[in-house]
């Protein structure tokens, strides 16, 4: 039997929320906002981000290695440099990046 | 002057943080998902939910209507019936959740 309803998507998903909730992590998303821009090194992801301490973007980063959406590259030149880029699984959330700017771009004003 | 860097979203945006901080907020994307979903009482978005008690259900209900992505119907009935709601701005979320849940699905496996 078709229904209208079947194209509704599950009330529940443990993967969807373990997804919407990974992104959604203070500072989290914006960290991967600027990789997605290309800023890869620690201090310039600072930089950029306003309020964003070296402890908090620390461990935000291995959480993201953890979760294998970042990976840090270390370039042997003297000094040692490292640099942060996404991985496969991380480059993959631009839609949903494209999506929640879409969105954040239409409705921001009408925030209270 | 173009270049390909002109196709990549500005590395730090307010709103795009706000947006994504407050879908990811624990709980609050599964509420949403659920809303969209058409669950509607209090009761039944706890019963869906693995894990959310009346407390966080009401604390995050009441954060969203601040948000203007839910509303709160009241059915002058007896006993009085409450039910919720997406608003315009929260069920233009669709596509947002459309894409995480894509992303969810192609990629969860790969989650250590």
């Amino acid at each position: 039997m078709v229904t209208i309803r079947g194209a509704q998507p599950e009330p529940y998903c443990p993967y969807f929320r373990h997804a919407v909730e990974l992104i959604g992590r203070r500072w989290t998303g914006a960290i991967l906002r600027a990789l997605q821009a290309d800023v890869c090194h620690f201090s310039a992801l600072v930089g950029v981000i306003p309020g964003l301490s070296d402890r908090m973007l620390s461990e935000r980063l291995r959480e993201l290695e953890a979760e294998g959406l970042v990976e840090r590259h270390v370039i042997p030149e003297m000094p040692v440099r490292v640099e942060y880029g996404l991985t496969a699984k991380g480059r993959a959330l631009g839609e949903v990046f494209a999506a929640i700017s879409a969105w954040a771009a239409a409705w921001h004003d009408d925030a209270p």
